[in-house]
């Protein structure tokens, strides 16, 4: 992913939800699959209870995308979301050899000082 | 980070924790850093209660590394190992522009099918 999101999320005081997305891309269809990713992170910005994300890739093609929620139902509502479950779909059928995705409650949280 | 680990951690069944560590570098001290980082890794390996750990870093520096961990006295017992706190003060004052930390409790997780 990584859309021209800024790179650190602005978060709320913990509790909220975590889904950490880690995935090792296929080689090859890279501008239509840039294109979605950015697309992706625009809508799921307009979804309710979205709260923020942070995206990195390697040069080796791995990368971790953390997106934030505030509740279980923000994650689900966005999982169904249309667009998104067909571009899931293209995820799994063309541009992800293998992906993890874990939900997470974050419980605490702190910055540099 | 990303310190010669395999690129997908193998994870029990959830519940259990991560540890997100989101950071931007500075530019250069390369060596040194790399060095400390798969040390690191190796050493997280050997603490109890460690149970995988997943890293990636964009050209333009920003990292996202999620270490997983049986409990959160595991996690407690990474942050306070001798050589980690030394390494962490060095990431604070050298290595790192800016780092966020979040410690979540993983409730699911799944895989590409």
């Amino acid at each position: 992913m990584s859309g021209g999101a800024p790179q650190f999320a602005k978060l709320p005081k913990p509790p909220y939800y975590a889904v950490i997305f880690s995935a090792l891309r296929t080689p090859g269809d890279g501008q239509n699959y840039g294109a979605t990713a950015a697309r992706m992170v625009e809508l799921a910005q307009q979804q309710p209870g979205y709260l923020g994300i942070e995206s990195t890739r390697g040069e080796d093609g791995f990368g971790i995308t953390v997106s934030y929620w505030d509740s279980e139902a923000a994650i689900l509502a966005w999982k169904q979301q249309l667009d998104h479950s067909e571009a899931r779909r293209q995820g799994r059928e063309r541009w992800y050899q293998h992906y993890e995705l874990r939900v997470a409650k974050v419980e605490r949280a702190y910055g540099m000082p």
